[in-house]
């Protein structure tokens, strides 16, 4: 689909629920320093033939200001022209909605996913179980298992693309960076922060748990 | 009593509280990932003939708007004509109402009633020991010792609900679901909102107090 | 003083003062499930020749409406006709007025104070060391340490007055009950905000420290 | 450069930009009991030969009125007659001022800051590796390493000042008071904030870090 057969209208809401969400996500401190970055897809989901606005980079971005995000295609080259560049993982966005078909990305950073992707980076994922949200992730077992993948956050964005693929599992909408931040998705901008909601729940009371001393019988 | 019988006041009323409480509990953080459910009770108390508000399913509601909440009778049956259903877990409202008499039930997560309710899922109930608060649970006794039931988070509500009656104890306003989250109820949801502000600052507590290191002497 | 003589103004100042108070500690948390008092002294120092406005009991009060605090004299008697009765805490207010001299008294519970007061019951002191906040306290020398006092909790509030004497240091503006919260006071409202942030940071820094594991070398 | 050939508007744009950036930290507790103290340079970088506006001592201040700013010289004398006093630590902010060239300078306590300035003060520094987060510093490297200085908490200002140079490493963009917390600087107001956002995150990430248990293999 050209992104000039996309109509304005869908753009236009995309937009307006990419600052609703950034403001939402802001105010929870979960965009700590100005980081982050977050995307909603456009235009249908015929494989490869798809755009989605994302966040962009700092340069030719006047601070502050409502032209923070820009739309790119499949391939994360931008849909028009403009002065703005995309945000320098917006690959990684784009990998993620080729992989995955899903609506819509966040990538946060929060001090539970932080800290949890290191402790566990030696397991290469975070195991959570028998936690009721994880049926907010759309698993409804009883005592379901969910890992977490978590990447080693290497400082290239070209070599962190690479190990995406053998790491994320598409049952799992969420992705973790070692040291760094989660990428949650879901079928809208409204589900993913749902799902990214339900697994900062989830990390904060595993964090918890595991400072918790063993009982004695 | 017939549900067209209750007055139409009463049920604005019962509706407009649990729209207060929600936005209240979700400002707090206390209903992650859209989950956790609320109701009020109307139209008088004789045993099996009264009617409750309460959460509806996510089916055959429109996101994001105000037809959150339906009334049900006593056994969680719509009282009158909807596209709504109710949540899964009314029929845990409806348990709830009729063994305490209560007027008003709120479910939510929280991190600190999640972690605590599985650290004590062995022993069955959470102790809580010698905190002012819990007076704020009508309990007026000196150094007065609580045990907050937990149960077994079954993944079916008909087999959780057949667990209640074992474990719901009439004297303590509350009752933990493990790895899940806390049903905490008063005589009116203002009551409630009290009574679950009071257990919530409790769990915290005591999660905090163990993490301490022992005393030496 | 004769209540009577009192101007208007200033006791409007007094009711309005603690109004702003009580909604600011409110929103930190502070007062969960409608715990906590709150007071303000009017009509000069003589004394025993003075008046208070603290907070009423729930009995005779209108849920949620703007009669929560009442006059009282340096007897914790109301000064003037009511349907208001002062809160069962009133006496303690008294007591630290009529010892430290001092123009305003907040009580409340926080998690932190609440868990100390209980680790630090034997005791009997919460011991604060080398924190830059003492200063706030208006100690002003280097490594200064401040004890605050952890006076047992008992329910009835004729026997806990009684312990107050013995227990209270007037060089520093706080008092603990063990298992529930702080009496923190200033010369006016404001610094006794001012002095409760100092209290409840240092006891969240404790807190914090006492929970990391011992250094090597 | 003459302060009074500084334009105006500049000089009410950065009173305009501290009052916001007061309010903002305000409003996330690190300015507990009134503490801290904040800056923003104005009138060019020519060494020793430039103003900034930065918070006053509480004498002759209007307690809650807005003249809680002045203007000082590179020395820390105010600039224009004033009732005003510069804070205590105005000579610190001179000091930073002079070494780093930098633009704005914010002073805040907070619990996690406190807490690593006491726990690692022997090291002399708080040591960071592997976060994100380090990149908003402005040290792209992978897997950065990152030491942020702890300077022992002199109780005279005098004494303290001559400490820093010793002390300040001008790659790093903050230093840590022992027992106090820390000054966090940027070329602007803006870029200051989110340097003290990133080295807060990156704060309590490590405390959390630090209370997980190890790990067995």
């Amino acid at each position: 689909m050209n992104f000039s057969d996309i109509p304005l209208e869908e753009k236009q809401a995309a937009l307006s629920e990419l600052r609703g969400v950034k403001e939402q996500l802001a105010a929870r401190g979960w965009l700590p320093a100005m980081s982050g970055s977050l995307s909603v897809r456009v235009g249908g989901f015929a494989p490869g033939n798809y755009h989605f606005a994302v966040t962009s980079g700092m340069e030719g971005r006047t601070k502050l200001q409502a032209e923070e995000f820009l739309f790119v295609d499949a391939a994360a080259t931008p849909s028009e022209a403009t002065m703005l560049t995309p945000g320098e993982d917006a690959p990684i966005h784009a990998k993620i909605y080729r992989m995955t078909g899903c609506g819509a990305i966040l990538h946060v950073h929060t001090v539970f996913n932080n800290v949890l992707s290191e402790y566990f980076s030696d397991e290469g994922f975070v195991p959570i179980q028998g936690n009721e949200l994880i049926k907010e992730l759309g698993i409804w077992e009883e005592d379901a298992a969910v890992r977490i993948p978590v990447v080693r956050n290497y400082a290239g964005i070209a070599e962190l693309e690479k190990r995406i693929p053998a790491a994320l599992d598409t049952r799992v909408p969420g992705l973790l960076l070692r040291g760094h931040g989660i990428y949650a998705w879901g079928s809208t901008a409204f589900d993913a922060v749902s799902r990214l909601e339900a697994f900062e729940f989830m990390f904060e009371a595993l964090y918890r748990f595991l400072l918790l001393p063993p009982k004695r019988k």
